[in-house]
C-alpha cells in the first residue's frame, strides 16, 4: 500500500498513520518530498480495507499495490493453467473447447437429440441445467437429479463430457457422480459457502462472472475456491449489466484479454446468456474466438420454440453446425484450432 | 401481454403467433388496424418469457402488461403492510424505525457498549453481523453463533429488537432463537434456495436489494418468500453499482417513492453500505427520511477505527446521536415521527 | 504522481521510467523498498496522461495524487463560493435558492402565469427554455429570442431573476441581455468551445452534470469556464444513467456532499429531469435539501398536460406550493432557510 | 402507440385518454377485453412523449410501436447503404475498410511517416485530429487548420482518403477543403446545432456513439443529419461507460449486429478509444471484424511514447502490420475481405 499525505499534513498526522499501518502489520518505508510525504506499507497480508487509512486525518490518497488475490493471479503460474476434463478434453490449451446443449434438461428424447447433434458438429462437452435459478418462483425450476442422469447417459453415448450448474452446497456430493465440471451460475458468484465447499472437491469448476461483478471480484471468487485446494477453475464471461437494455446484457468481450493478463486461469464465453437472443449468438461467438477465448458455452435445442426455459436464446442444431464452420475458419488467426 | 405485428405481416404469421399464445395458455383478443394488427393476450399466468413471442416472424414489439409478481404488488394490499417485530416495534407505520449497531459483533464489551449508546439515542433495533459474506477468503468471517448470543443478550438488556444476516438456509433454524428479523444480504438477493426456506418461517425478513438488481427483480425475490407463506418482508435499498466509483455505491433514493407505488411492503434504507464512508452517512440518512423511507439501517461502532470490518462506514456514537436529532426535525415534514 | 514498480523490476526499467517522468517535467523522488521501488513525481503540471507511465515496462501501478483541476478545487477557496445574481439572490449562502418555471417558454400568458405562481410560492429565479436540445429532430425546438423576451418581462414583473439554457456559443452575446445566469445543459457539459466562451463573460453559469459524467469530469468542465476568468459557476446534479430504467435517470443525491468536499462551488439539484415524472419530484426535492443542496431547479407549468415539452415532469402550481411548505420545514435541520 | 388501461379503469378515464390521443393527432382503435381495455393509436407522427399518456388516470402501461426515427431505420432502405468516399473507397460493401492514423496531427514528419506505414499495411483512409476535444483545459488542443493541411498532403501522397473530427459547426466550410469524411466525436453526438449543419453538406459524416448513448439515441442523432438531406452517415461504436473501469470503456461489440438489424447505415468500430490501451486493441479489432463490422478506426503512431495525445492507445506501425494480417484471415469467415 502507498499512502500519500496531504500537502502541509502535520507530523502528528503522519505519525498517526504510521502507527495505524504498523498495527495492521505492515512494515513502513517513509519518504518525505518537497510537497508530499509518501508512506510505503509492505507486508504479506492481502486482506485489509484501504478506507481505514483513507479516512485518517491528513491523508490525501491511498493506493493498494498488490491485488487482493494471490492464487488466481498470473504471477502464481505465469505459464497458464490447463484444466483437464475427461475424454482428453483440456481447457486452456491450443484447442478452443466448445460446450453446447440445452438450457434445461427436459426429457430423454430431448437431451439425446441435442447431444447427438452437438457432438456431430464438434462440441466436446454437453451443457444442460438440472437445477435452474429462476427469477420468478412460478417458473420451471429444473428436473433435478433425474435430469442429471439423463444428461450423463446422453453424454456417454455421444462421447461428451458433462457440465451442469450446482445451486447449493448440499447438492455437491450427489452431483459429482454425474458431471465432469461443476458450474457456478452468475447469481451465485458471491455465494461464499458454496465456493468454499467447491474448494474441497477435485473436479473442475466453471465459475461464471456475476452480471455486475468487476474482474477483480471474479478473481476473488476464484480465490475462494482455490484457497480450499481446488485449482481447476475455469472463468466464464456471460455479459454484464449496463444502461443499454436493448439486449439482456452487454457481453464484455474485452474481459478476455484483460483476464488473460491478470490471471493464469482459462476464460470461456457464454454468448447465449451474454445476448439473450438467438440471432445475436453467432456473431458474439465468432468475436469471442477472435479475441482469444479458451472456449464457448452455447445453448442449442432440438426445438427451441418449445423449450421450457431460454428457448429465445437457443440455437437450432443447423445454426450451431453453421457456426462451428465459421469458428474453424477464425481460430487459426489466433493460433488456435477447434 | 400485447403483441404488435409488423406492418404487412402475413396472415400466416398472425395465425402462428395466435397459436403460440394459445399454447401458452392465453385467451386472445385480436384487433386489426389500418397499419398494424394488435393481439391482446389475457390469462392468469404470470410466468412467461416474452422473448418467445418477440422472435416469431412478423412480430414488431411485445409488451407485458402485468407485473411478473403478484403478492408483492401494491394491488395485493393497497393499504400497505405493517411488519411487527417484538417490543412494540412496527415497520411501515407512522414511526420511522431506526436500526443501528456494528457491522460485526466482535466481543461482549463491544456489542454492549454499542447497544447502550444506540438505544439511548433512540434506535429501536440492534443490527450486527455474526456471519459475514466477505469478498476475500482471507477476511474476518464473523463470530458465528456465539456472536448471536452476545447480540441477543445486549439487545435484551437495552430493550432492543435484533436483526442479523442469514447467509445459508442451513443456518435458519438456529438463528430463529436469537433474532427478531432475518436479514438477507445484497449478494444473496437471488439465492433462491435461501429465499424459499425463508418463506416457511414466521419471523420477518429484511431483504436487501442486490447492487445491480432492478426494482422488479427485488420484488420478484420478495415474491419468492411470500409465495411460501411469509408475508412479513421489509425491503432495503443499500446502493447500486453505477459508472461513478467515487463512493462504493450510488444510493438510489428515488427507489423509495418508486417502491411505495409498486408494492405494499415497507422500504428502509442502509446509508452505511450505500455510501461506504462515514462522512457521507448522515446526509444520506436525512435524505432518506425526507424521501419517505420507513426506516434506516445504520452502522455505529464504539471504536470505528479498530472495527474488524467496515469501520470506515461506521459512525461514532456521538455522530449517531447528532444525526438522530436532525432526523427528528425532518420526519414531521413527511408526516412521520422518530 | 506515485509510480510503483513491479517486484523484481530491473534497474533499466526504473531508469527508463525516471527519464520519462523527467521528460514530462516532473521532479523525481525515489525510494527503494524491500520489494517495490516507489517513485514520487512532483511538479506544477496538472495535465498528463497516467497511461503513458502505466504501459512502461516494469510498472505495477500508477496513482495520480493531485486532482486534474485546480480552480474548481475546494483548496482554491476553502471558505466556499457565493454566486450573486440580481435582486439580492445569492447561491451558496444560508438560503436554499429555488429556481422554478416551465420547461419551455410557450406564450406570454403561460410564462406570466407560471412566474406569478412560483414567485408567490417563494421561488427566487425563473427558469425556462428558449433554445431546446431535443433528441428528435421532429420535436419542438423552442421559441428562440422571442421566448427570452417574454421570460424577461415576466420575471421583472414578479421580481424574479432569470436562468435559461445557451446551446451554442454564438448565442451568448444576445442572451446576456435577457438572463441573469446562463445554463449549460447536460448534453453540452463537454462542449468545450461553448465552455471556453462562457469563461469570457461575467454573468454566472449554471453547469449541469452530463448523464454519464463523473464528478471529476464535471469539475474539469467547470475548470474550463474558470480558466477563462469567470469564477461564478454553479454546479447542478440532474440524474445519471444507470442500469435501472424505471425512472429516466437515477438522481445521485450523494453527489451533493461529495461535491461539497471536493469543490468550493455551489451545488444545486434538478429533481424534474432527475426523475422525469411529476409524482417523484417532491420526494427528491425534499431529499436534496435534507442532503445539503444549495438550491433547486424545478419545472412548474400552469397546465402541464398541454405543455409543449416535458409536461410529464412539470408540477402543477398547487403541488409546487405544497412542496415549498415541506422544504421550509426541512431546511432548519441542515442550518438553512428557504 | 398501444395504451393498456388498468383493470377496472372507468369509462371516463378511457374517454379522457382517447381525447388526449386525438388531440395529439392519432387515430384511435379501441378494443375492450375481458380484463383490460386496449387502445391502439395510429398516426404519421414520430415525435411524442409517451410519458404524457403514462401519467393519465387509469393507464396501466404504454408501448410505442414505431421507432422515433424514420430515415435511419432499416425499413427505409432494406438493402443497406453504401457510403462512397474518394479513391474507390466504399463503406458498407464487401470490403472491411480500415481507417488508421495518429490521434493528433503533430508535424509534417509525423503524419507523413504514419500515412506511409498504414497505407503500406492496407489502410484506405487516414484518420487524425486537428481539433481535439480534451477534458482538461490545460491539454494540447490540436494544431487546427495547419494540421488539416498536413494531413491532406500526406494522404494524397500515399493514396489515402481523409477523415477528421469537426468540433463546431463554424468549422465545417473550412474543413470541406481537406477531408473526405467529417467525424463527429462521442461528446458531440447530441450537439444538435452541429448535426443540423452537417445535414446540409454532401460529404459523408462519421458519427460516433456517445459513451452513454443507447443505440436508439445514436440513430436519432443520425436522423438529425439525414433529416437535413445528407444520407451518407457512417455509425461508429467506440465503447460505452459501465461500472467496470479496468479499461476506459466497455466496447459494445454486440452493437454491431443490433445496428445491422435496426438500421441500413454502415457501422464501424474504434477499438483504440474503445479500450484505451494499446495491448487490448488488436483483440478487439479482430472481434469487431468477426462480429460483422463494416470498418475499423485505429490509432497508429510512429512513436507512440512521444505522442502529444492518446499515445497509450496507439499501435506501433509493426503492430498494425501484424494486426492487418490477422484481420485478413478472419474476414472470409464472415464473407468479407480486407
Amino acid at each position: 500500500m502507498v499512502v500519500v499525505m496531504q500537502e502541509g499534513a502535520t507530523e502528528d498526522s503522519v505519525q498517526n498513520v504510521i502507527n495505524k499501518l504498523m498495527d495492521m502489520g505492515f512494515d513502513i518505508h517513509r519518504s518525505t518530498g518537497a510537497r508530499h510525504t509518501v508512506l510505503g506499507a509492505v507486508g504479506a497480508k492481502v486482506d485489509f480495507d484501504i478506507r481505514d487509512i483513507e479516512l485518517l486525518e491528513g491523508v490525501e490518497e491511498v493506493l493498494r499495490i498488490t491485488a487482493p488475490y494471490k492464487l488466481a493471479s498470473r504471477h502464481f503460474r505465469p505459464e497458464g493453467t490447463l484444466v483437464a476434463l475427461d475424454r482428453g478434453v483440456t481447457i486452456g490449451g491450443e484447442e478452443v473447447v466448445v460446450m453446447a446443449g440445452p438450457c434445461s434438461v427436459e426429457s430423454p428424447g430431448q437431451i439425446d437429440s441435442v447431444a447427438a447433434s452437438v457432438a456431430a458438429s464438434g462440441a466436446r462437452v454437453l451443457r444442460g441445467g438440472a437445477f435452474k435459478p429462476r427469477s420468478s418462483p412460478y417458473s420451471f425450476q429444473g428436473m433435478g437429479q433425474p435430469g442429471l442422469e439423463l444428461m450423463r447417459r446422453a453424454a456417454e453415448k455421444h462421447n461428451l463430457c458433462v457440465v451442469s450448474e450446482v445451486m447449493d452446497h448440499v447438492q455437491i456430493p450427489m452431483m459429482l457422480d454425474y458431471v465432469d465440471m461443476l458450474q457456478v451460475g452468475a447469481r451465485n458468484m458471491q455465494n461464499y459457502n458454496l465456493l468454499r465447499e467447491l474448494g474441497k472437491v477435485t473436479k473442475p469448476v466453471l465459475l461464471k462472472r456475476g452480471i455486475s461483478a468487476t474482474i477483480e471480484e471474479l478473481l476473488l471468487s476464484a480465490e475462494y475456491i482455490m484457497a480450499g485446494g481446488n485449482y481447476n477453475v475455469v472463468l466464464c464471461e456471460r455479459g454484464i449489466r449496463t444502461f443499454d437494455t436493448y439486449l439482456r446484457n452487454t457481453l464484455d468481450i474485452a474481459a478476455i484479454p484483460v483476464i488473460k493478463k491478470l490471471s493464469h486461469l482459462p476464460i470461456v464465453v457464454d454468448p447465449s446468456h451474454g445476448t439473450g437472443r438467438r440471432d445475436k449468438v453467432a456473431s458474439m461467438a465468432r468475436a469471442s474466438v477472435a479475441a482469444g477465448a479458451d472456449g464457448l458455452l452455447i445453448e442449442v435445442h432440438n426445438d427451441p420454440e418449445k423449450a421450457l426455459s431460454d428457448g429465445a436464446q437457443s440455437l437450432f442444431p443447423e445454426q450451431f453446425e453453421q457456426l462451428m464452420k465459421e469458428l474453424r475458419m477464425i481460430a487459426p488467426a489466433v493460433g488456435r484450432r477447434i
